[in-house]
Order: structure tokens, then sequence, then C-alpha cells
């Protein structure tokens, strides 16, 4: 496994594969890999020939009071992750030599990304497109994956790559939890003792979500309030936002047709932020 | 020369000619070509194996009060002149081809277009990068030839695919202008009689700013006003702005260095907006 780090040479490997014909897939991801990122390296690896992880800590997508400083840094660790996985190559760029210092020039989505976490954290998605749209730049990847557990961001990401006429394909990999529920995210490392008991609140409040929909209910408002009752249960968890959005897009939707909608939650535990969804 | 319409097929064409080795540039244009759009021809070619034209007035980079319906369209001449040049595709989509109903991505530059025509046309440059980077991703050119007649749009588009890592050289090429000192420009067509000896003004007084700094001004107000009373000899001359900025970054500068500077005005000459610019 070749670890790369200048956009230089991993613009001139990706050439050289492309020439070779081979079929290059990107996995992008901050790093701190988990069992949830691993499985969107099978999924990559099953959809190419070359598979690329990027570990970049992207700081346009942190706001100015956010975790960038405190998020989990293991390059070490999950070189070896990706070896043990598999993986052709890891990308880790130093921040300066993505961003210059007079770098003035963003890709933005402006209708998905005003929903859901972009009324929170109103520049994080124009800090994930933008690394995003460079990434592609670099790697040129003819397919990349991306984990469900950031269901907004996929959507935001597909709606870039159309608009924009980006020539990879986007493949949208599913959540991966642990037995008890809890999605798994960089971010779980966070939380300790009881916290990570009570972070199972997330997905049992969508399970509460999903089951009246399967009972039959079409009532958005009435699934909402009962997930944030259900989340209401630990005083520990304040709500930021429950909704439910076209499972595809992520945009606000009228009605609550199984299948094609998704419930999603982002709550504050204690100082951690979490996010979960569920397509109900 | 073939005349393609769709992004797909164009998309496609270019897939093939880069699995053949062949190198590709590409010039956008609006159409209504001009002596200036040719010259950015034979530039392309010089520079390539295959040689794109694109001719798509744009509708993301007028402003609401601007000239998008009246702006000329003659796409059949200009297809005769491009063929007569040697050009191998004119790519001619619909606006609805390269935007769709609910397109919500932009590309967005904010420092260099902040200046100059970015003041009173605030939402033009996003239109042109925006554009510009969707014509990158369906023609994949190695190349692009753009028009130091619209110099703050080159130094715009260069920082856009230096901050995006884009993987295309783009070339400045030289202003083209007719006996008289006129700038070549399609907009030129909105001028008659009188108005066609009037707009020599504007290279009359960028000569009369260069006169000034070969004999050795280097106080760039003084420049400036010498431009800006030589503007007013017409009084069917409205300055927009006359600024003196860094010849490849087109920013504000602060020395008058010759041969790195550059006097960029805008100007109304009745109804027709019109640019020129000299480098000092």
């Amino acid at each position: 496994m070749k670890i790369i780090q200048t956009p230089q040479e991993m613009s001139a490997f990706s050439a050289q594969m492309r020439r070779e014909n081979k079929k290059i897939a990107l996995v992008p991801t901050m790093g701190a890999l988990h069992e949830g990122h691993l499985s969107l390296i099978d999924i990559a690896k099953k959809n190419s020939d070359i598979t690329v992880v990027s570990i970049f800590v992207n700081p346009t997508q942190f706001g100015p009071n956010e975790d960038f400083s405190a998020y989990p840094r293991q390059l070490e660790e999950d070189a070896k992750a990706c070896e043990g996985r598999g993986v052709d190559v890891v990308f880790a760029p130093l921040a300066s030599s993505i961003y210059k210092k007079d770098a003035s020039t963003c890709v933005v989505e402006e209708e998905i990304s005003a929903n859901l976490c972009g009324k929170s954290r109103p520049t994080h998605f124009r800090g994930v497109t933008t690394v995003v749209a460079i990434l592609f730049n670099i790697v040129k990847p003819d397919v990349a994956v991306f984990g469900e557990k950031d269901a907004q961001q996929v959507s935001v990401i597909k709606r870039m790559v159309r608009d924009l006429f980006m020539d990879v394909e986007i493949i949208r990999a599913p959540l991966v939890r642990q037995e008890n529920g809890l999605a798994l995210s960089s971010r779980n490392k966070y939380l300790h003792g009881m916290q990570l008991e009570t972070a199972c609140r997330l997905s049992e409040s969508l399970k509460v979500g999903k089951a009246m929909v399967e009972e039959g209910c079409r009532n958005i408002d009435r699934v909402k309030a009962a997930i944030v009752n259900s989340l209401a249960k630990s005083s520990r968890i304040r709500v930021i936002y429950v909704e439910i959005v076209d499972a595809e897009t992520s945009l606000p939707v009228k009605e609550l047709v199984p299948g094609k909608c998704r419930a999603a939650i982002a709550v504050w535990l204690d100082q951690t932020r979490l996010i979960d969804n569920m397509v109900l």
C-alpha cells in the first residue's frame, strides 16, 4: 500500500492508473477509521481496480466553535486498518497543500445544504462540497463511496456532481450500527461511560418512528413528536432537529411515503453533537 | 467539423479523444464570434490535437437588468467561421441541458471577483466560474484559451483552477484591436455611427495612461486621473471604474511597476457597457 502526501504525487499516480485503464474508487474520510469506514472500503474495492482512501481533517467544514482541533487524528493506526482491508493508496495531504493561504474559491450547494445540519452549521456544507470537489480533481475517481450516516452530505454531493457535470459515480453506502444500535461515528470517541448508553437513545427514537409508520401512521408531525418524546427520555439530550425528509434528496417532504422518507435527527449529548437517520 | 448539442455526446466524444491520447483545447465563447475569438482558436489549435469551441450564451452571468435577451446570437454564421478556422468541434448546448430547473450548485471565487466589474455586476463572476467549471467537466480539456479583453475574468478563472486543482492549463491570449484602437467585442454590435468613433476613447485614454508611465510617472492616482479626464472628453461616456491592478491577478496594487500593472476601465457609452484594459 502506498501512502501519498502531496496532491502532485496523487494526481500523477491517478493519471498513470487511468492511462492503464484502471478504474479508481475514492473513499473520502477524515480518518479515525471505524468499521463504518471499512465497510465503505469494501464497497469501493468491489467497484474498482484501485481503491484510494483520503484521510484529511478538513478545516473548512468545521465552524469557528466546533471540534476541529479536538477531532481524533491517528494516521498510523488508520493506515494499518486500510492496509489490512486491501486499500491501494492512502492519500493524506497536509492542509497547507490543499488550501493556499490566499485561496478564494469554493463550491456551494444552496438548496439541500440549507436544511437540517445546514441550519446549525451554516458553513459546514460549503466546506464539504469544496474539499470533495478538490479531492475529485486530484484523485480523479470513477467512483466515490460515501456513508449513509451522513445522509444529507450524500444528497448534497450527489446534487453537486449532477449540477456541475462531475464525471464520478456516487455510491451511497449503508449506515453501520453497533449491536446496541449506536451508529458508528468517529465522534463516538468523545463519549464515555453512561454517555455511550445514552447515545443509543438516538437509534431507539428512530425505531419508534419507524414502528409508527409500519403500523400505518402517515402523519409527519405525529412521527416527529414521537421521536422527540423518545429522545427526551434522557435529560442529557438536547434536540437540535428532528425532521422527516426525502430519503434520496434530504429535502423536506409533505407526505410520508414508506420507504421513500427518512427521519433525520441531530442532538447534543452533553458536549458532543451526534446525528443519526433511518429510512421509514 | 462536428456540431455537438448535448453534454452527453460532448462528454463521450472527449472521453474517446482522451483514450486516443489526443490533447484537447477548449475555447469557451458566447458566440457572435469576431477576429478576437478567432485568434483564440488559432492559439488553441497550436496547443492541441483537437480544438473545441463552445458557444453558449450563459444566462447565469447576466444580471437581471442586463442584455441577456439582446445578446447577439448567430450560430450558423459562428459555425461557418469556426469551420473556416479549422475547429474540430463546436459545442452548442441548450441552456436547459446545462442548467436543470432545480440546479442549486455554483462555484464562487470571492476575492478577485469582488473588484472591478464584480462591484457593478455582483453575480456576474459566479455565473462565469460556474459555467466554466461545468464546461471543463463536460469537455475535459487539457488547455483552455481565454482572451485578455476580459482580463479580470482570466484572473478569476486562473484562481479557480488553482484553488480547486482543476487539471487544465489556462492560456491568456492577447487582446485584439481594430486599426482605430477599439478592442474587439461582441457588444460592439450595439454601437452605431458616432458611437463607434466615441468608443475609441477607451483605448485612447489607456494610451494616455501608458504614455505617462513610459515617461516615468509612478503615481497611481495621477495615472487614473489622466485616464478619467481623457474619457471625459466625450459627454456620451459615463465612467463605471478606472483602476490600476496587478496584471496577473487583477487585484489592487499599491505600487505602479511598469510591465506588471494593468489599467482596467469600464464605461457606459450611451446604453452600452464597454470594458478595456492595457498593461502599463
